[in-house]
């Protein structure tokens, strides 16, 4: 604490991201990357904007980039908003659109963001327990709310609501901004994007750092109504002009016309996630349905963090959070087959010498 | 206005940024981006991260990033902190360091997007004038400030302050952060970054996208006694764990070791703002004098709403702020030899028609 801090800052709780490591040999199951690099149009677009150019500033607004998206889902590029990551996208979400008189709701077990996010911009919020399934009870969400946000499929439980469901939270609450934060719906969810032409409160936020391979390149994006991107583009604007560079435009614009690489890399891991969950529930671990790329598995027998552990010993890290309900759980990313096999043979060993 | 947005969403003034046009054969004089592109050793580095590892998130402390540019300054890692460009730098540090019971000041005729920051974090505000001949007393900073932020050299004016007056102003306010924006300081200004090692209070930013050709990337900087750095990173964890991407950390970090293409680079702009000056004062323009990449000029008998309308319509962008005591200036950026001369003959143009 420094006297030259603005008051706010003594009082943050920072988020703290999975770790990054650089070690020969690691498998790195702890931040749902995917396992398959982007495909060679999305490189060659990049290499592309490689040159001279890169002395003159982007384009403030990505407006090829939103066309490109918003012909890829039928709307207007007004409809689409583009920030440097889905988290910079939330962070003007959130101070854009999720401060009102009744309190922010989400769920008690969900991406771990959200609170930090209140506390910069000192937002009131209120969490929802989700059932002892860990999953989402749209009923359970009260008619106070000021505004609701919700992942879909939530992470780290990796379980998804159909698209019926978010129809029915948009609603029973049609005076309250409703965010869906669908970082991972390309691995199994039905994207809530349909409903925003009949619902002007609805906000989706996606990203390219999941399905489409990009997480080093840094674009997020959110899908609605105008108004709602209208208020994102006023707190951008007054943030930051320039949030998207000139290559991450390229290689996004690029990720999003080869349609064929992304069908397969999805497909891929969609596969290897099935192999994975039936190892696991052969080692006697249980988990919730997963329609994500990750799944998120406990041993009845065996606490997290020493499993967490034998794994790191073993050069495999996967991601536990030490919270109440969710602290002796993995949520372990899917890799390619020849990953998931590794992985499932190092618990076996784990579990056998554990006894 | 929409009952979704957050209240503070209706009361912002976003910046307006200066004009992206892609026109063929324009003149772009606009923006004060470098007229020479990134050198080929920075291309080089960025094409060599083009390539499967862009499936994985960046490091979201930028270690070596920052510790190259440390090693450059003489500095420890620790007291760099880097951003997606010097406006999200700048933006941190208005809600990190900025908001304190007595005003922020910064003066009258300055970056545009300073109050707008205000606005968007509600930190009070009050504006000193430059003198009549548009330069910064630091005297004129009233012992009140809770916190005062000052280019140098300043924008739009081009007038730079040597390093003897930063330290004054420092020493004057011991209990203030002190924020010295350095977008163009190595176009002629003494950085303050010597003095971080005995002034706790001061903060120097810089960026990529003036002297390093690298506007296309966005990477922006800060340096500053440890407790400042650790107020920027505590923000930042809290908006965006990885906010600048795999090919910016490279290509910042190569733009860093290539000093010689650096100094090359500067140079030939510093030597072209000299034919540029001598060519405006033969045709009986005013200014003061520049240590930056533009010059900030006007005619005693011309409206520059006027001239900058003329030079438009000879493809010949400038920049103009539609403001009290600037509205006839332009701001030109320095372009190579063959761009000023273009420039002045355009100019000689509309004088001579102008009569």
């Amino acid at each position: 604490m420094s006297r030259f801090w603005s008051p706010i800052v003594r009082d943050l709780t920072p988020y703290v991201p999975g770790e990054q490591p650089r070690l020969e040999g690691l498998l790195k199951l702890n931040t749902n990357e995917n396992p398959y690099g982007p495909g060679p149009h999305v490189l060659a677009a990049i290499k592309a904007e490689v040159e001279d150019g890169l002395r003159l500033y982007p384009d403030p607004t990505a407006e090829r980039l939103r066309a490109t998206i918003a012909a890829y889902h039928g709307l207007d590029a007004g409809n689409v908003f583009v920030g440097n990551g889905s988290d910079e996208v939330l962070a003007h979400t959130f101070k854009g659109l999720l401060q009102h008189e009744g309190p922010l709701l989400f769920p008690d077990i969900t991406y771990s963001f959200y609170p930090v996010y209140c506390g910069l911009f000192g937002i009131a919020y209120r969490t929802v327990p989700l059932d002892a399934a860990l999953q989402v009870q749209i009923e359970d969400f009260a008619p106070d709310a000021g505004a609701i946000i919700l992942p879909n499929p939530n992470a780290p439980t990796g379980s998804v609501l159909p698209r019926e469901a978010i129809e029915r939270l948009l609603l029973a609450h049609p005076q309250a901004v409703i965010v869906i934060d669908e970082a991972y719906v390309d691995f199994g969810g039905e994207s809530a994007i349909p409903l925003i032409a009949r619902h002007p409160n609805l906000l989706v936020v996606q990203t390219l750092s999941k399905a489409r391979s990009l997480a080093g390149l840094r674009v997020g994006l959110a899908f609605g109504d105008r108004p709602l991107i209208e208020a994102l583009e006023r707190v951008k604007d007054s943030f930051n002009s320039y949030p998207l560079d000139r290559l991450a435009q390229a290689g996004a614009r690029a990720a999003y016309e080869d349609v064929a690489w992304f069908e397969d890399s999805r497909a891929k891991v969609i596969a290897s996630r099935r192999r994975l969950e039936v190892g696991l529930l052969a080692l006697g671990f249980e988990m919730p349905p997963s329609a994500a790329n990750f799944v998120f598995a406990r041993h009845p027998r065996h606490e997290g963090a020493m499993l967490a552990a034998a794994l790191r010993a073993r050069a495999i890290i996967v991601r536990r959070f030490d919270k109440p309900r969710i602290a002796d759980y993995l949520r372990i990313t899917v890799g390619t087959d020849a990953e998931v096999d590794r992985l499932l043979a190092a618990l076996e060993e784990i579990l056998a010498e554990a006894g």
